[in-house]
């Protein structure tokens, strides 16, 4: 596999986060840039679908992507090679999330004025990521149907600050006990503005959907 | 579905949680109660893989569970109703895993007299319940199918402390890209005394093993 830049992220240093992260805001709409903050379960399909939703916009914006990890550079190595994005791999020393302040020395190591889309996948984790924002524009949250419809319920925040929810893995529906509506309407006791939008990564299905969002979305910060 | 207890889980006010959670084994041990804490992924199967397990051996041991989770009893309702034994339901209030004495919070509200084995579902999370001992004699994690082989290479702490990694929903492997030996090499180089076996909590294949297991675990405490 090709070597990818790996960045060793320190725990923060700021005690107000919120403020942080309305500030890293602010800078990235100043230099035209939209960030997307990605959260899941381990294992629920984050990076194959963002290959899948970066070789469909990778014509039209530049994209970098950040892969947030405990350990390994597994999943930037994935990306690189599977759509040729730059993409740098921070690791979080053990932190079992990332803060404003923590995306901002990811962001740093890019060349903003040669990006249009910076995609976060923060880790693998439906609890501590819920409880920081990033600084990201959007943030949206991916729920395989393996995992099982029952997932609003018990990991509410997660749900809550969540734009959009990406139920993945919807190829393996017949194998598994699952309810897409059910699922539907737990997402929506949560949070009845998140848009819900089946997809599989791994056949492609549904990913249009998304990624007609996705665009509107970047458009609409370069007015 | 049956009701079942809830209790509010407070934050610990200890400063040493591993002073904590060896004083908690020693006073279970005192009482010949074994206690075994359960980690995962959310969704990886943990309350199906216990009702198994549990239906195994309830004619056996006198068994409490504990389930911790931010929100909701479904578990616990899944459990007494799948099992017929006691379930408690921990709400951790927000907080992503247990220590030593938020699960003595939970183990004073059973009846020691009256229990052989406790089981602690942990919250499902890949992160933080690793790095808190508990105060169980031992501790297992289960990595489903679906998440992928790749799990051990990027949540090491997990997969460190784990004395037993149960490979789960071996039953969907064929609708997945899942190489069992290369999760069992992934899962030593964490961890090379780990014990890696294969289930599917679905059709029960695997799960004597891990029964097997635990009884002698329980046979072994009570000497």
């Amino acid at each position: 596999m090709e070597d990818v830049r790996i960045i060793e992220i320190k725990a923060s240093v700021f005690e107000d986060n919120n403020k942080e992260a309305d500030e890293l805001r602010e800078y990235l709409r100043s230099k035209g840039v939209y960030l997307l903050n990605v959260m899941s379960s381990p294992g629920s399909g984050k990076t194959t679908t963002l290959s899948r939703v970066i070789n469909l916009l990778k014509d039209e914006f530049k994209i970098a992507v950040m892969e947030a990890d405990i350990d390994s550079d597994i999943d930037a190595k994935k990306i690189k090679e599977a759509t040729g994005v730059e993409s740098i791999q921070l690791h979080t020393g053990g932190m079992c999330h990332l803060d404003a302040g923590m995306t901002r020395q990811g962001i740093d190591n890019l060349d903003l004025n040669n990006v249009d889309l910076v995609i976060l996948e923060n880790v693998g984790n439906l609890v501590c990521p819920a409880e920081f924002d990033t600084g990201a524009i959007k943030s949206i949250t991916i729920l395989s149907v393996p995992e099982g419809a029952d997932k609003p319920l018990k990991y509410p925040l997660m749900y809550s600050v969540c734009d959009v929810v990406l139920v993945n893995k919807i190829d393996v529906i017949p194998y598994f006990d699952f309810d897409l509506e059910e699922c539907k309407r737990n997402v929506h006791m949560r949070n009845p503005n998140a848009l819900v939008m089946p997809i599989s990564a791994k056949n492609g299905d549904g990913i249009e959907v998304f990624v007609d969002w996705l665009r509107n979305e970047i458009h609409s910060l370069k007015g």
